[in-house]
C-alpha cells in the first residue's frame, strides 16, 4: 500500500527512455517513488486526481545564491562593477545570520511555489540556511562561499567556514541537506586555495561549486594573472573533474569545450542572469552537442529578479536561438532536461532525482493544464517550456511530503516568512544607508 | 459620486511626469477617470481595496495575430520557412469563421488573464474576433491581413475585405473596437498595393498595421526586387507615415531608423517572437534614443507561445541588454513605458489610454504586490518588469467595465471558452492530417 497515488495524470518520467503517459499514475511509498506508468493499481492513504495536470520531477535550480532574495530589486539596470561595489557588496558586508535566514526562508518558499524541489547554493552564513531549507522541506546542496582574494589568513578561515559545514551538515534532514566546497571563482581564489578545496572535497566525498567564465572581464583578469584562460588555467592546475560544478560558463573556446568534457565538468547555464548583468551568451547548443549535460539555474535573485526555473526554461529555449540565428537550437525537450535530470547529474544526484523512476526520491510536481495559455493541448513538453510560469505548479513534494497542495505552501507561515524578509532587508538597507 | 473608487494602492500613473503615489487612489466615472492622486476623497458606488496592489495602465500588446491561438504549441523548433510552409499555412487555409472567433475567445481571456487591455490584431475573418472582443469586453484595434502576391485580382478582393471591416466594425461597442488597415507586408504587398491601401486609410482615417524588416530573408527579398532595403523601399514609394504600425523592425541600417523618425512610424519590439523564430534582435536601444517610442507585442501564440505582456517586458528588458553586452540598456522603467504609453502613442490612442490622467479611458490594473517574488518591496516599476508574470493581475478594468476581479473573469464563461478552442484546433488539425 503506497502512502500517496498520483492518479489519472499526463505523466513526463524524463526516464532514460524520456516516456510520457498521457493517462498514468505515480505512486510514492515513504521518501521514494514505488510505482510509475499507466497500469500502477496501488492503493494509497492519499490520492491525489492528477487529471488535467502534468505530473513531472521537480526542477533542479542548479546556481542560486538563496539569500541575496533580499537584495531583489534594490539595484538593476547597473554596470556591473558599479552594481557590485557600489551596491551589493557594501550591502553584504553587513550580512547576519538572521538575515540569510530570513532570505532563505523567502527563497525557499517562492520556490517551493514555483515547483522547484532541489536548488544548489552558494552563499554565506550557510547554517542558516540549513536550518531553512530544514524547516521548509526543500532539498538543497548548500555550499560556503570561499573568497581568498591573496589572503592566506583569510584562506585558512575561509576552508574552515566551507569545511565547518560539511561537516556539520552533509546528509541531514533526512538527507534532503547535502553539502558541497564553494570556492567563489579563478579569480577570487588562488591555485594553492583551489587545490586545496579539491583535496577536502575528495576527503569528505562532496562536489565543488564554482562559477566559471562568467564575464569577459574575468577572462581577461585571469588570463593577465595567469596567462590562460579561466578553463585552460584551472584544467593546468589540475582543478577540474567530475565533481565541479561550474556557474555560467559564458566565454568559452572549442578547446576549453573540449577541456569541460574531457573532465566531466558540470556547467550551469544562467540565461536570465547573464542576460541582465549583460556578461554575454553561454555556448549552450555547442556543450548540449559535445555530450555535456548542461544544467539549469536561476543566479541570485539580485541578478534576475526571481527564482521562478519555468521562466528560466523559456529563457535557456529562446536565448540560444536567437543568439545562433536557428531556431532550432536547444529545443523544448532538451530545456526541461536540462532543468530536471541534467540537473541532478550536476549534482551527482542523478541515481536519486531528476526523473520519476521507481526507488528514486519522491521529488514531484502537478501543474495545472487547465488554463487558457495551455490551450490548444498538443504538446505538454512545449508548453512547459514556452507557456508554463512558476504559478501554474499546484502540488509539490519533496521526498515524500507534500509540501505545496493546490498553491497553499504547508511546511512555512507565508505571511510571516514576507514579513520577515521584508524587516531583513529593510535592516540592511538602512545600515548601509547609514554608513555610506 | 464616483462609480468605482480604487483606494489606497500603489498608483503608477504614466503620466508626463511618470508620477508615482505610493498610497493613492483611483476615481472612475463611466468609462472614463475621473481623478487620480494622493487626496482622492470621492465617494463611488462601488470600491475597491487596493493596499498592497500596484495599480497602473493596463498593458497594450501592440502586434498580434490573436486567432493564433488555436496553433499554439502545433510546431515549436523548426527553421521558418519550413514552419510556415509545411505547418501554419497549410492549417491556416482550412481557417473558418468560427475557429477565429474561438480562438479570440481564448487570446481575450489569456490577455484579459494576464493584465492586457487593448491589442492591435492583424489576421483574417475579422468580424469574427470582433465578435470576441465586443464580448470580452477588451479593447481592440483590428485589422484584416491583405495578402497580395502580385495577383491584381487578390489584391482587390483583399482591399474589398480590409474596407469592409472598417466601414463595419470601427468604433463599435462604444469604441472599444478601432480598426485599421492591415497590407502584411513589402514582400507581400506590391507598392499598388500599399498605397492603395494607404489612400484608403487616409480616407477613413486610420493607422496602418503592417510587418516591416523582420528577418533578414526578408530584406534580402526586397533588396533583391526593388533595389532597397525595406525601409527605403517603403520610404520611396511615400508609403510611411505616422499612421504606420510596423511589426518587428528588427534588420534596420541607422539610416533607416532615422527614415522612421523622421516619418513618424510606430515600430512594435516582440522580442519572444524574434527570439523563437531566430529572426534577429531589433535595435530598440537606438530607436528609443533616437526619440521613436517603441511599442511592445508578443506576436502570435504561434510563435510566443504565450500572450503574456509581462513576460514580454522581462524580455525586453533583458534581449537588449545582452545583445549589446550594456547592463543599462533598456531600463525598466523605458520597458513599462513600451507596453503602456508608447502602445497607446503606437496606436494613436494616447489621449485616450497608456496612463492613469483625468480624462482617460479608465483602462486599468491591479497587481497583486503580496508574494514572495516581489519581496522585498522597494521599486515595484522593477518588479512589475523583472519579477511579474501575467497570473499576478489580480483586477482587470476596461472602459469603466470590471472584466475580472480577483482573477475570476467576469464576462466570459471560461470553461467553454476554453473547451471550444481546443475543439476549434483540433478540427484544423484534422483537417490538416487528412489532407497531407
Amino acid at each position: 500500500m503506497a502512502d500517496i497515488l498520483l492518479r489519472d495524470g499526463y505523466i513526463i518520467t524524463m526516464d532514460a527512455q524520456r516516456r510520457v503517459f498521457k493517462l498514468g499514475s505515480v505512486a510514492i511509498e515513504g521518501d521514494r517513488i514505488s510505482a510509475v506508468g499507466k497500469e500502477v493499481r496501488e492503493r494509497a492513504d492519499v490520492v491525489i486526481d492528477a487529471s488535467g495536470k502534468a505530473v513531472l520531477p521537480g526542477t533542479i535550480n542548479a546556481h542560486t545564491h538563496l539569500s541575496m532574495t533580499l537584495l531583489r530589486g534594490v539595484a538593476d539596470d547597473m554596470p556591473l562593477m558599479e552594481w557590485l561595489e557600489n551596491k551589493i557588496w557594501p550591502i553584504e558586508r553587513n550580512l547576519k545570520g538572521q538575515d540569510c535566514y530570513a532570505g532563505a526562508m523567502l527563497g525557499c518558499l517562492e520556490m517551493i511555489k514555483s515547483g522547484t524541489t532541489c536548488f544548489a547554493d552558494q552563499y554565506f552564513f550557510m547554517k542558516d540556511v540549513a536550518n531553512a531549507v530544514e524547516e521548509a522541506g526543500i532539498r538543497g546542496v548548500l555550499s560556503y562561499g570561499i573568497i581568498e582574494r591573496d589572503d592566506p589568513e583569510r584562506r585558512k578561515s575561509e576552508l574552515q567556514a566551507g569545511e565547518k559545514l560539511v561537516k556539520e551538515c552533509h546528509g541531514t534532514a533526512n538527507g534532503r541537506i547535502l553539502t558541497m566546497f564553494g570556492p567563489h571563482a579563478s579569480y577570487t581564489c588562488s591555485p594553492e586555495c583551489l587545490m586545496q578545496v579539491k583535496e577536502l572535497a575528495k576527503k569528505y566525498k562532496v562536489g565543488i561549486h564554482t562559477h566559471i567564465s562568467e564575464s569577459q572581464d574575468e577572462v581577461e583578469r585571469v588570463t593577465k594573472k595567469y596567462g590562460r584562460r579561466p578553463v585552460e588555467h584551472l584544467d593546468a592546475i589540475g582543478f577540474l573533474g567530475p565533481e565541479v560544478l561550474a556557474a555560467h560558463c559564458v566565454w568559452l573556446t572549442e578547446q576549453e569545450i573540449s577541456i569541460l568534457r574531457e573532465r566531466g565538468v558540470k556547467p550551469v547555464h544562467s540565461p536570465v542572469s547573464n542576460m541582465k548583468t549583460a556578461s554575454g551568451v553561454a555556448p549552450v547548443p555547442e556543450m548540449l552537442a559535445a555530450g555535456i549535460p548542461v544544467a539549469l539555474g536561476t543566479d541570485g535573485a539580485a541578478s534576475n529578479n526571481a527564482l521562478d526555473m519555468f521562466n528560466e526554461m523559456k529563457f535557456a529555449a529562446l536565448l540560444n536561438k536567437v543568439h545562433k540565428l536557428d531556431p532550432t537550437a536547444v529545443p523544448a525537450q532538451a530545456v526541461l532536461e536540462m532543468a530536471t535530470i541534467n540537473g541532478a547529474i550536476a549534482l551527482g544526484l542523478q541515481d536519486e532525482i531528476g526523473s520519476l523512476e521507481v526507488g528514486k526520491k519522491a521529488d514531484v510536481l502537478l501543474v495545472d493544464l487547465k488554463k487558457p495559455h495551455f490551450v490548444p493541448l498538443y504538446n505538454v513538453v512545449s508548453h512547459l517550456v514556452y507557456n508554463a510560469v512558476g504559478s501554474d505548479v499546484d502540488t509539490v513534494i519533496v521526498d515524500g511530503e507534500v509540501v505545496m497542495r493546490e498553491r497553499e505552501v504547508l511546511t512555512v507561515d507565508e505571511d510571516k516568512v514576507l514579513e520577515e524578509a521584508q524587516k531583513a532587508s529593510g535592516g540592511l538597507l538602512a545600515c548601509w544607508e547609514a554608513i555610506r
